[in-house]
């Protein structure tokens, strides 16, 4: 059982963001710290754009940042988003299984039951909880100490005039 | 998210055979009822008959048929035994992403905690509470209504002498 590589890699995206706090980032220096590619995050980008997670400000100076205080996004509200398919087993996708059991299945509700616990939990813990002690991650991600309320105020401004 | 079709359909074998009640099963009665191949139901009998969930009886009239009654086989035990992998994330496991969170990373005890909420519904579950009404998922699968304790004492001397 495993989440998609888009789940992990935009929950991880929208850390990073988190961690640089107001201020803007690059994708090019994100897929750098997580050592993938450029154009796999940028794929992921779109829907957290959508889904109200990330802004972009376009421009030289732009960049993106969390469109969204960290502690509102919930680990549940991404999963939701990013997640291809939450059909546990491919029978409960219409025409995909010859079951005699499908329209009745008990392991259906079963399996539903367990999804919304898995879902539950995740809805307790948000882009903020996970990032913790931010001066830490920011220092494991290569972020530099720059204050990011500094940065805000240097680069946000310089991207929306563009 | 998905778990594996080895899971799914280790499951639909365990409930054919509770349908059966005492009753031997032929694997390929099974796949037909499925709509599956025999060989694909053999590979997941294996790991079944490991952990103890399945016997097989040799010979002529032999087949399998469950180990233990279908009260005790929850669905989180069949689900840690079919499921290849718990690490909801790749990164989780060693050496597969260079990731410079992988020592310390917040994500991955959120994911343990929703992976053992899922766990903690699916103990709640048992073959036996899956099978529900025996006679209604006998008639789906196609299983023919000879009182199953008849079937057994024909059928079980027969196999064990062979």
């Amino acid at each position: 059982m495993r989440l998609t590589r888009q789940t992990n890699y935009a929950i991880r995206m929208l850390m990073y963001c988190a961690a640089k706090g107001d201020g803007l980032s690059r994708v090019g220096e994100i897929a750098t710290a997580y050592s993938v590619s450029e154009l796999f995050l940028f794929k992921i980008l779109q829907p957290l754009v959508e889904a109200g997670f990330i802004e972009t400000l376009r421009g030289r100076n732009g960049g993106i940042r969390l469109a969204k205080p960290a502690s509102e996004i919930t680990l549940r509200a991404v999963v939701v988003v990013t997640e291809e398919s939450f059909s546990l087993a491919e029978c409960f996708e219409t025409g995909v299984v010859d079951c005699p059991l499908v329209d009745s299945c008990a392991l259906n509700s079963a399996l539903r039951d367990a999804l919304n616990a898995f879902l539950s939990s995740l809805e307790k813990q948000t882009i903020e909880t996970l990032i913790g002690d931010r001066g830490a991650i920011r220092h494991r991600l290569g972020i530099s100490d720059v204050a990011p309320t500094q940065v805000t105020r240097r680069a946000a401004p310089a991207a929306l005039t563009n």
